[in-house]
């Protein structure tokens, strides 16, 4: 997977890739530029939720080998899903859900491991935010092995809304934080579920915490008491597995 | 930790550093060189089981900064510890060894994160061959998050050797590997355990397999089958974590 296969620039180019319903990874824009046309891509990032970074026009020049007329970016190497049409359909099917959602993961060998471990525990979906998690580029996929070629990737705009439609459909929100009082191995996976996994560094944002219908900690026998989130997600989910399988 | 800190060099004091009990990570020695000393430092070698690497003259003097006479090492940056004396004592004391063999675990970063993982389960003790094993160096001490400052790890001339102490010892072999008919989740962890994990790509040799009680695997939901060992790690010992938390 060659990042430069990826790569999109020209404000025309851009504008017509979102509006033909590709997903724009990540948006390069020249500082301090306007323009009718570059008002008009404005209103649909902001429409759309694109990630945008500010950059000095060099810094353009470098990434593109044309015009790029102040504007350029990555589409996304994968199919997106939609996590409430994704859902609703497992629950046709009467299965019952799976679904991971990833807080503030920002690093992309993180993502790409936990991918790789939620496509071996049988994970129906990833649920990341269009802000602030980690992009899905070459490395991401590397990292999963390839898992982000075969396990659903849904991005949303905004994780709590995600967690209210999660709840309107009747999955139980677990959040997997050390803020907790009952252990992994007291919660009941066998029903409809999500689990929220934050970053090593800042956990479950309070705002998401506070949404959750039970949290649970990975009991800690050690002194470092700080496992890895890629590894935490794999003893939680893995739990889940074993429980569902009984 | 840097690297220099712990580099030696120059046959004398490497065969002091030896003879003095210190543990040499890893040795360099000049192709072809010969001589009464380096005679003696080949015998040492052998007897200690120590890794050598045999190299160009140009490699020793780039990796030191004075005459090295055609060898340098590392030191062990460490405390390292005896598997027989560890495990003993901890029969003594009445506890319940749970203690993990890394067989052919030779990426740094995956054996510093599965140390970082052993840590927060509560291992009481980590075992690694002489030959084939990664280097305890500066970059797995930081992947292991500190880990390696807080448990144990044994060092041993032959893991088979170590798998029949353990048999003495009364402690059941779980051997952790895809070749398995039993899952994780039928095997009883309350009583002493040393748990093996093979690499990625080689798993547990056969040689080492055929000794294991038990051979037990992760199950697979998805497509890829293929869990990072620091995660499968994660998975298995925290089975055990949960069993004797019950």
């Amino acid at each position: 997977m060659k990042e430069k296969e990826h790569l999109i620039f020209g404000i025309r180019a851009i504008i017509e890739a979102i509006n033909s319903g590709k997903t724009i990874e990540k948006l390069y824009l020249q500082k301090d530029i306007n323009g009718a046309l570059i008002s008009d891509l404005r209103k649909l990032i902001k429409e759309k939720g694109i990630a945008v970074s500010h950059v000095p026009v060099q810094k353009l020049n470098k990434l593109t080998p044309g015009n790029h007329q102040g504007v350029a970016g990555y589409t996304t190497p994968i199919q997106l899903f939609d996590v409430e049409d994704l859902v609703t359909k497992l629950i046709e099917e009467k299965k019952t859900p799976l679904i991971l959602l990833l807080d503030g993961i920002t690093d992309v060998r993180n993502f790409g491991a936990i991918c790789r471990t939620a496509e071996c525990a049988g994970v129906d979906a990833i649920v990341i935010p269009n802000q602030g998690a980690a992009q899905i580029n070459g490395d991401a996929i590397k990292t999963s092995a390839g898992a982000l070629h075969r396990i659903p990737v849904c991005r949303v705009n905004n994780l709590t809304d995600t967690v209210f439609l999660l709840k309107e459909l009747n999955l139980q929100i677990v959040g997997c934080t050390e803020k907790a009082n009952s252990s992994i191995y007291e919660i009941d996976f066998s029903s409809p579920t999500a689990i929220i996994m934050g970053s090593e560094e800042k956990g479950i944002s309070n705002q998401l915490l506070k949404f959750c219908d039970v949290k649970a900690k990975i009991p800690m026998a050690g002194n470092i008491a700080s496992l890895n989130v890629s590894v935490a997600s794999g003893i939680i989910l893995y739990e889940a597995v074993k429980q569902r399988s009984n």
